[in-house]
């Protein structure tokens, strides 16, 4: 596989990720959101093409990549935030599979790899993409005052994912290697198997949401609540037809203005970690 | 723009293309088709953007881009025809954005200096491919004999396509200049200013359909089933609520395994031909 590939597996991954469904309360092939729609997603997911391109060829860092992507989906004349956090996740994947080992192995000397300016750069790309985290007191993303702590105390990027790993899906996949992303492209593997691409990846989907607690829903609406749909996520998974109960989950969230959307970013890693292995018949 | 950016325009023109709906008897959003789903033409395009990125930077001839595409899809594991016809248009396309001047008389530059040798690598994607034409008595696509004839004639690929275009959307496109296309790209600007991104397309794929018997249809079920088919766009166009109309010859089709595929192509032309005017926050 050349850099190009593994770009593929990435954009693949997302617009895979995208049209699952229903994915209950993210947009999906069934439902656009009233402020951004489907096309907007993949216009973005688009837009981010040269940027994986680039992290697998090892033409960059990742924090300029990543801020670099987020510049991409804006000149496209999209003005939410489409993919901050799988392009946080897939940009270090990509530079690791462009490295063709041991992605593990890789992908650690990746992340602990990662520098002061990644950190500096990565602010600045969450501050123009306009994603929302939980509110921390120290070293806020939203705080423009944080970027001179972080040279001060010369923290790189890894450690400050490692800093915000109790409250933040995609820094706890940082911090850990993204084990959880590993783990649950074991299982979509087997799902997919089992029930078919597109059921496959909704019961992951499922699976994922029921076993930790969704950063984007705990930052818009608190811990209590993204402990609420994750409960109820599980509940889906007991009953007996779980795509119906996604289906009427999916209803009930969009009522509710609930969105997993760390979810659908850890989903995407693991559809990466999937492609890249050469899994392209079973996903497809 | 750059070559990536050619590129990423060919690559969104043809997911916004399979991704508007009702899109009546085609993969869209909505539906699958039981041998084909979504996800493979995802997997196509994706497939596909080396190949324009190529063709913008002047780096490949016509038919072997046309080759090369067509062994990228089926390297992802995808075995049916996907997006023979779009790949046949957007080459050509990219090819002339890519080198920045007038985009027409670049196309017409680019269409006329094909050569025998493009010839002989569009008849060899067309076979790889598993795409379907009308029957024609000489130089069949699907004849391997017509390789020696194109050969001993020195017929270039613009020569056969213009031995083609009685019978055929995308030969015709090819002797014309593309002219239907860009005269879509411009209908598709106004219904989608006045109807919004996916029912502006939906409605210019109406407009298409009605307009031009799809050789797809023709190819499969004969001429006066295809001419049947624009004449029933044609009603839906002249209705009280065109898109619910689009909705009903949907499930119509569906049902008759009736897909205009040509009319898709050149919708998928036609978005490139605006995404390469820049007409990204109309189109999105």
């Amino acid at each position: 596989m050349n850099a190009d590939n593994y770009a593929q597996c990435a954009e693949l991954a997302m617009l895979l990720e995208l049209s699952a469904g229903p994915k209950p309360g993210n947009v999906d092939r069934c439902h656009d959101h009233p402020d951004m729609g489907f096309r907007h997603f993949l216009a973005s997911a688009v837009s981010a093409y040269p940027v994986f391109r680039k992290a697998a060829a090892g033409e960059a860092g990742i924090g300029a990549l990543i801020l670099e992507a987020v510049e991409g989906w804006r000149r496209f004349g999209i003005s939410c935030n489409t993919h901050f956090g799988e392009i946080t996740l897939l940009v270090p994947l990509t530079m690791a599979a462009g490295r063709e080992g041991d992605l593990r192995d890789d992908l650690l000397r990746v992340l602990e790899g990662s520098t002061v300016n990644d950190a500096i750069r990565f602010y600045e790309a969450f501050r123009l993409s306009g994603a929302r985290v939980a509110r921390v007191d120290q070293l806020s993303l939203a705080d423009r005052s944080a970027e001179e702590e972080i040279r001060c105390r010369e923290l790189s990027l890894i450690d400050l994912m490692k800093l915000s790993e109790g409250h933040d899906l995609i820094a706890r996949e940082w911090s850990r290697g993204f084990s959880r992303s590993f783990q649950l492209s074991a299982l979509l593997r087997e799902r997919v198997e089992e029930f078919g691409p597109n059921d496959g990846l909704v019961l992951t989907f499922l699976e994922a949401l029921a076993g930790h607690d969704d950063s984007l829903i705990q930052a818009k609406h608190g811990l209590d609540k993204a402990r609420e749909v994750s409960k109820r996520a599980e509940d889906a998974l007991c009953g007996d037809d779980p795509i119906q109960l996604a289906r009427e989950l999916d209803h009930a969230f969009l009522k509710e203005g609930i969105n997993p959307g760390s979810t659908a970013d850890i989903m995407a890693a693991s559809l990466f970690i999937a492609l890249r292995d050469g899994c392209f018949e079973v996903i497809l």
